[in-house]
């Protein structure tokens, strides 16, 4: 029996809706395995556990959270309770940093029954690697209120490492895929950090002459996520950009709400983070609405990682048949509630397993 | 006799096409208006400029511009004789800074006749109103190499002054529209600079209680211009989040290369820019296939900025009525080549006026 201690922390909002289900879908896949079995273990971590004990997780959180295979996160934010700086920087954003999980896979693919606010959609099918640890989020900064003005300084950091780490895993997914890789940069107007992001590119493509490399320029690049998605295969982007280009993917892709993203921790020391590129969406909490596919997509994705691709593959199957069938949230222009999407995904599962 | 000094720089690739054919607009307008008069005097400064010159434009140039009423200038950039961080900072963000023009004024709005790649656009009307002065566009920052690593920082530098003087200008414009204002911000993960620009923000509509403001993340602000620009009106972004924007704006509008925009001088010290979004595009230069409608498009807002808004309104109904005909260069679908789009242009201006 393969046992795989899950970490799971539904968070805020709509996170509370749709973990439950994704967990009903990994569920069946293991009873289909039969060899597979999760142990969950939920914590309440969230804005309301802000508000009742003045933090996000208790001090060992990272202790426990570091037992576990992998974490199942569903959403952090809820403004009216807690400012997102304050939730996010004290959950969502410390696990990633604290546990180095230095990548962030982000694939936006036009999955069949999807409908694209874009008119003429060819079959795009991308993955965007972000830098997850370094770049413009950083807490390097600060004020200075001289009487006449107020100056607020805000550091972005790259270093060598952190930047040829995350080039080299695109690389490497380019190989495996389409040989084609593109990478968002900035060297135009931003003139210290994204020169060097270029450099690292170019000095680690050397390694790579097998892949087919453009270095394309973020403004250029948003645009062309709009025009021709289709040309583009895996996309490297540093923290920032791979922040707004997965949410241009989540738009062309038909619905933010089916976002999916991995954080990766490349080491071994410390469980990787399955979490949706969504957000809370405090104003549709509790309706049963809630799309639970980027939560479902994620757990996927949490297969896929796990060593599990076949089951991966079933579940991401699944989710296209239930589309195309028409079975959808509001959000995607459907009428059916979040329990039968969900309901349809499984029943899709076991048809075909 | 209402005479107009204007600094012309047509500068690299097509912006030596384009320029041209603006200019033949304005001195159409010129003649209908009949007081009024353009003494247009040329420079070459370009990337060709730099290889024969060593510098991007002479040591007096700015001498040079600062008599002038307006600049009306190309594009800039070619990077198989400059790199562009070189060209760029040596001429377009050079002007920019020097001249004080610290908005970047960008309508995103779907002319009659354009096919957007949205399937189903409503009406959009946008201005993006991009501070040009400071932010992520910093000097500041350098490398350390410490034989262990090599560290790159970049400063992005706001200042209350800075900052407040761009949300000013967007809450104005935005009285005088509809009311209605959208701000750009990070403040959930980049915590310094962002948080400072939600304060100010929030400072600033104080005295615009008549103004309906909303401040949304940049990721979520990105894939909404896909998802429902229609909603938007007055948009206010920091150097960075506003150049992103006016290209994804340019995007839905069906092109980037009717996109206009405007670099303001607030102080009255110097001349303001007029320039389009698009770049100098070295692969089509020379084929005559370039579109002329960012520049005369541009060459309108010029028209607005020098108290001539009949003129103005003329020149883009032209443009909408020659595009509303399909005489369309290639890039958004026409056959047409650029001197037939500006001669029509031209002949829909003279029947009009
Ligand atoms: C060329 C580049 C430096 C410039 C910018 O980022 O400001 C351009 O993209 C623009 O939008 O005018
Ligand atoms: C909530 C926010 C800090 C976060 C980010 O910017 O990383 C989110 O937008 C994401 O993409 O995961």
């Amino acid at each position: 029996m393969k046992k795989i201690e899950l970490s799971v922390i539904p968070g805020d909002g709509i996170g509370k809706e749709v973990v439950p289900e994704a967990i009903r879908v990994l569920d069946t896949v293991a009873n289909i395995h039969g060899g597979l079995k999760f142990n969950n273990i939920e914590y309440p971590w969230s804005s309301q556990y802000y508000v009742e004990h003045g933090k996000m997780m208790p001090d060992n959180a990272l202790d426990l959270l570091s037992q576990s295979d992998a974490i199942f996160l569903g959403a952090i934010g809820d403004p009216a309770l807690v400012k997102d700086h304050i939730s996010l920087g004290g959950l969502l954003l410390k696990i990633r940093r604290e546990f180095e999980q230095v990548i962030n896979v982000r694939p936006a693919k036009l999955l069949k029954g999807m409908v694209s606010p874009l008119s003429n959609p060819k079959d795009f099918d991308m993955i965007i690697v972000r830098e997850n640890s370094e770049g413009e989020y950083s807490s390097s900064g600060g004020r200075v209120h001289n009487g006449i003005d107020e100056i607020v300084v805000q550091n972005a950091v790259f270093t060598k490492k952190g930047v040829s780490r995350v080039m080299e895993y695109a690389f490497e997914l380019a190989r495996k895929r389409s040989g084609h890789l593109t990478s968002a940069t900035k060297s135009n107007g931003i003139v210290h950090s994204m020169p060097f992001w270029d450099e690292v590119l170019s000095e680690i493509s050397q390694k790579y002459s097998d892949v087919q490399m453009q270095n394309i320029h973020i403004d250029a690049l948003s645009a062309f996520f709009i025009t021709k998605p289709q040309t583009m295969d895996v996309v490297v982007a540093s923290n920032l950009f791979g922040d707004i280009l997965s949410d241009i993917g989540g738009a062309i892709m038909g619905s933010i709400g089916i976002a999916p993203a991995a954080n990766i921790n490349l080491n071994g020391k410390y469980p990787s983070m399955f979490e949706p590129v969504h957000g809370s969406a405090p104003d549709i909490y509790g309706k049963g609405i809630a799309n639970p596919i980027g939560q479902i997509w994620t757990a996927k994705m949490m297969l896929d990682h796990l060593g599990e691709e076949e089951l991966g593959a079933l579940v991401l199957e699944a989710i296209e048949d239930t589309l195309h069938a028409g079975i959808k949230t509001p959000d995607i222009g459907g009428k059916s509630t979040m329990t039968e999407v969900t309901d349809t995904i499984i029943s899709n599962i076991e048809e075909k397993a």
